[in-house]
């Protein structure tokens, strides 16, 4: 935790915030801070700054905050992600927003098992703790706009020829042949498959919508790995 | 597993070789592989190619094995990382190797708790396999040189000038306001630090020794996200 994320429910005052519960433990046992230390705070969807400890009891912390910074831009890109077995999901969403990324769209895919749609972890609160986990690390504030779409052919066929309008239109692919740019310049809408990646007609599919199919080279890389090397080849 | 690796001492003939244990429940419940059935496989130092599963029984397979085909050439990257905590070792070897890492020395630093030596993680048995997973995820055939340094002052100082020659020696460091550069066509070696980053004085210390430090931006990145962003960045 590079950053504590405050909520607007937080504060007591303009500036005086309670926390208790995680944050608390965090701030208590992780960065042992004591009573008069500043540490870095930010407010979800605002500023970040400072804030001091003014009291640290047993079952709550008191912080007199000052927001005086912005946060760090998003990059433009738009990532189209083929759900991952819950073991990883929490990881990939959580590093796709430390990332920078600004919009994530999870989708079905040949290769996505059922099963995956009906984790515990595809609840809405692991979902936003997740990306509140990023923005934590990368001590960024605005959460990804984050979407769900089950059906993979009516969302590329009916969604995504308006939703990639202005930006360049890539699908990771293994294969392909075809190396993905480097510093681009243009907002990016960036597809990333399952483990197994995605079936030949489906990166047709995407190739119908205008996407061109990349790679990254002769290796095969998991997808939370795969994601941080385009991510940063691409930006 | 998009490579099932093979050992010598796998083989009975010199085409023939006979599988137990994990390598047979992956290709069984994973793969779910039946008799006739190709497969990609590796030899462990060696080429890759193509299996077919002569026998599938309850504990062993058997493969006759077809290599032909040379593995994708290493990155000319050493990478230099302070020891990640025993959670995230296994995963950061792994990725590492599966991002064709050619040298990998892990190394103390200030905020490396002394703990993690300790790590059954830390044990050459564990070492080998997370490296293994990696050369399976990415269809390489070839371990990365993998070294313990477990002083770090000595090794800067005394080793490390012969290390880098030919090399250009960047450390990441963010904060430094230096662009990590793109797509170097001169061997790098790449220092990366632990969770918060090496002290100063260790960047100074990296600096005596002609490290250059560099960032990928504002955002501070978990280290496993940060090596593939790296890694890809200056690929």
């Amino acid at each position: 935790m590079n950053l504590l994320l405050l909520f607007d429910t937080d504060f007591q005052t303009a500036t005086g915030v309670r926390l208790t519960g995680r944050r608390l433990e965090h701030v208590r046992d992780i960065h042992r801070l004591q009573v008069g230390d500043e540490l870095r705070v930010g407010l979800l969807g605002g500023g970040q700054g400072t804030a001091r400890l003014l009291l640290l009891e047993r079952d709550a912390l008191e912080l007199e905050v000052n927001l005086n910074a912005p946060s760090p831009p998003k990059l433009p890109l738009t990532l189209i992600l083929a759900l991952p077995r819950p073991k990883v999901l929490n990881r990939v969403l959580a590093s796709a927003t430390s990332l920078g990324v600004a919009r994530i769209i999870l989708v079905n895919a040949w290769k996505v098992e059922k099963s995956y749609w009906k984790s515990p972890r595809m609840e809405e609160a692991n979902l936003l703790h997740q990306c509140i986990l990023g923005l934590e690390q990368a001590r960024d504030t605005v959460l990804p706009d984050l979407q769900i779409r089950r059906l993979l052919r009516p969302f590329v066929e009916e969604e995504l020829p308006a939703l990639i309008q202005g930006t360049t239109p890539l699908i990771a692919h293994p294969g392909s042949g075809i190396p993905c740019p480097r510093g681009m310049t243009t907002p990016v809408t960036l597809a990333v498959g399952p483990e197994g990646g995605f079936l030949p007609q489906e990166v047709e599919l995407f190739g119908r919508a205008g996407f061109q199919a990349v790679e990254l080279g002769p290796r095969v890389l998991r997808v939370e790995t795969a994601l941080a090397a385009l991510v940063s080849r691409i930006d």
